[in-house]
């Protein structure tokens, strides 16, 4: 449980306003995230999508590079994230006929002195919202559900792994 | 149910590729989209945000600026999204001790050809992000749950209402 | 020749300053532009992504995310450029064996004071340089040409098309 | 021919999907690269250009400047660039009578795992884009041509210059 | 004084939240806002751009183009600003040797349901910014003081000018 | 005055036109830059923002989150600065009612092969101008003064205090 030992919010300074953490003294080391997440659909409109999709596969694409593409915008969307070189931004979609819908998980890699969990979240999350652009033509419905760090790795914090995924 | 005579993903062109629909011939009407979603989290880091946000707080109003500015933004991470002007943008995060955690609110109203659906989604799903960004470092395992359309009205398809909210 | 009676820059002032011209004036129409453009390269890299490209698409798909994205970016990339609502944004890229390479042509629609030629021209060019940087590890001298407009209609100043496409 | 011993694109991953290249476990090297591109256009508008930019400059001054600041957004419109810091942006616009129209050259410094190919082939294409703005009141018809890397240097991979530039 | 009446912060609600003004109620009618501000330095470093900068313009031509730029970023940079189709944006700068510096004026247009105050405040800083950044090597102790809206025109709520300009 | 000895303008190339300096031969040190800067308003629009402000900080917190974001626009907004990653920014912003009005304070950190004044001063501009945004319902005859850097240190060219703050 590395993250509980922690009893202040980082972001706040003494007098409760909100500040950006400085991280120029800590060391630059690689640092990956993982997160994941999901929509969830009525069955008719996951098989619209798969039927659809087939020849061009231009849901789920699209929406990997508008998860991808927004990875980079992080530090402009979060107003207290650094901005940070990234190494790699992967995103991941799978169609889950059991949700029914789609699984979406995002790897994002730096070589920086803070890690990038907001980075592989922010993928995920705009990832999910352009699926349910793509598809509210046919059911509005649609809910995101379950957007959720599963593990980081590097930084002297040490590693976390989400316990039940 | 407006939304399943549809028979078609609007963003798919007859050969599959993905288009922006061309909303060039249909009417400026007033339309608005609400959209609500929550971040679950252990009671002892809701009730930390809690204590610390009362005499400044900024986690809660950091987020809240965070999701009106990535409204804004919408058609720059969406990508079929039409770029909208926007006259309204209200962000509502309030304290649950029964999640516990935050539900989020957002609503959005423009004088266009097309809807703000997805300018909502995005305003809730920034401000959820903002929260976790700025609560991480008390607690990695919180969760973004719920992101969903609540109602829309104003266009020729007619007000959708979210049935089981 | 409707574009050679306009004796002056209108993006000059009479001191000879860059200006933004000033539209507030002109009546909203509905306006239309088409640009085209092509890549030229290798018949091996040609074949390599017509070949790889096959299962997902992926390297033209993205491409033409691209493009449309970037046509929304248009006034913040061009100085003097008018930020305008956008109606409709369509890109095509077509494989082409005899360049060998690719033709990408762009549509943009818009009700609004100014024309869109920028934006069309702007799709053309970002979807040409994804082209270059997705097959770039294969081939580094290919050539993005040819990037023109081919047609605006719309607006006061009357249409026009490219006489030599 | 350094760049024709790499069998596959690297932007496919196995299964044929777009993914960003993981270049973490590269070395930061100093890398630079170096594009050019060209309008072209009538001879009266180009001696229109000529003589009302004389005392001001602004024309060709505009597109500089447009080059510049478009090589900082290079990750930000094309989706699987890298974010990168960059030491050094030139971009140099020089008229020439014999096109008629403009010689465009961008030279982009790095010190980074990646290169910046893809920074100068855009700082060109939009001071090119820019150029074509601020003339299309004089002529629509002009063209932007054989934009191309003309040499790289730095990295792993090695030097690369263009044979027949 | 057309704005002493005003009695609420408009930007605030009933609770004291920051919230973006819903204007989706007002017409559109065209609307003209001029900002000015100016830049102090020592007389060598005035000296130093006017004479640097006489054969091309660019210090000044360079914090022009900044300034209609970023007066299109405005909505992306006021949390609560309303993103604005534009009609014009210009911005002149004026070398003032009495300052010893700059004098910076900007004038922005729309036809919308809200003014461009902030359009052209957003102007006219980063204007001043863009001078100060050019000619830091010189000289580190500029200031940018002054900057004060000068008038605007149009929609209900009646013109302002600045009484002591 | 460690500024007074360069005596050129470094943006400006040998034939006057602007250019990017070249630090890709600057070594990467720990850079600290301090901007102040105020907004001056009426005696009864100091005391409407500090009641209305007082249960939720929205009015300076809003101004202080924008200028922490701001400040991470530093390089898209100021044509020649360079990109950098930014180890912590931080805004102060000050009720004085001897103004009446407020001091704003911004400090950036990076580490990078040159220095931050202009995101430090950035960050103090855009919050100003969010104050003003955020009570210009109030007063529109507000002026923001003296933008300006009190200190930078780090890199080889020394520190540097201003002289009269």
């Amino acid at each position: 449980m590395p993250d509980q030992n922690d009893l202040t919010l980082s972001h706040l300074n003494e007098t409760g306003e909100a500040q950006m953490v400085d991280v120029s003294y800590k060391n630059v080391t690689r640092r990956q995230a993982v997160a994941k997440g999901e929509i969830k659909m009525k069955l008719e409109t996951f098989e619209a999508i798969e039927t659809g999709n087939t020849p061009k596969g231009d849901v789920v694409g699209t929406a990997k590079i508008a998860g991808i593409m927004a990875a980079k915008q992080t530090a402009n969307l979060i107003p207290l994230c650094h901005p940070l070189p990234l190494q790699k931004i992967d995103v991941k979609i799978i169609g889950d006929k059991t949700l029914p819908g789609y699984q979406i998980e995002a790897t994002v890699i730096t070589k920086a002195e803070t890690g990038v969990e907001m980075e592989a979240l922010t993928a995920v999350s705009i990832a999910a919202l352009t699926l349910y652009d793509m598809a509210k033509a046919l059911e509005k419905s649609m809910k995101i559900e379950n957007i959720r760090l599963m593990s980081k790795t590097g930084g002297k914090s040490g590693n976390y792994t989400l316990l039940n995924p």
